[in-house]
């Protein structure tokens, strides 16, 4: 049982929108992300995600709003909302999701990353 | 749809060991906590437990080992693994745990909480 340190691993992590898993609790993987630059527009259909800011701001864009996100802020994403996380900056996240939570959601483009690596 | 500032939500809180609810997502809550001085040896016989902190310093006390935990690190603690929290000065922990967990597991006492307010 050894403690995770967030900053640690976020140096391992390299390429944006590729999350890595770093731990797992219940149901859920705990993730962490660097992302930069647009996503694309997804919907999770069966399962809810949680967006925890590290560092920096993200904003996610839902059809008709913008909600932006800072550090010590988090957003929950209700299964069957459609949205795209955008950020102009780099962010640093962590996610709690589902463990059959793909990042695309019902979209496979080359941003879909289907085997997420454990830091 | 809307954010959730924790620093705003962790001023709503007055009493030690007392977890708000802070939102849901798929099986779990996400909670916030103010703990100062020692908790209670228990167990969580089939929910694992993650402690993130945001602010101070938390040590996990396990049987044989201290984990000491920063701003910015988390622990996962496995299900079945007796544990005893406990903070010198106060420290602020966003806590990620199946529905069904009792903040003092298989103990009952004067800290157990079972009716958790969301905030």
């Amino acid at each position: 049982m050894n403690k995770i340190n967030m900053k640690e691993k976020l140096r391992l992590i390299d390429n944006y929108w590729e999350p890595k898993i770093i731990g797992e609790a219940n149901d859920s993987y705990v993730k962490l992300a660097k992302f930069k630059d647009e996503f694309v527009w997804h919907v999770h259909e069966n399962e809810d995600e949680m967006f925890y800011i590290i560092k920096g701001t993200l904003t996610i864009k839902f059809r008709g709003k913008d909600v932006v996100l800072n550090e010590h802020e988090c957003i929950i994403i209700p299964r069957g909302v459609e949205h795209m996380p955008f950020a102009k900056e780099e962010v640093h996240v962590m996610l709690i999701e589902a463990k059959s939570t793909l990042n695309t959601g019902n979209i496979e483009n080359e941003k879909t990353v289907k085997d997420l690596e454990t830091i």
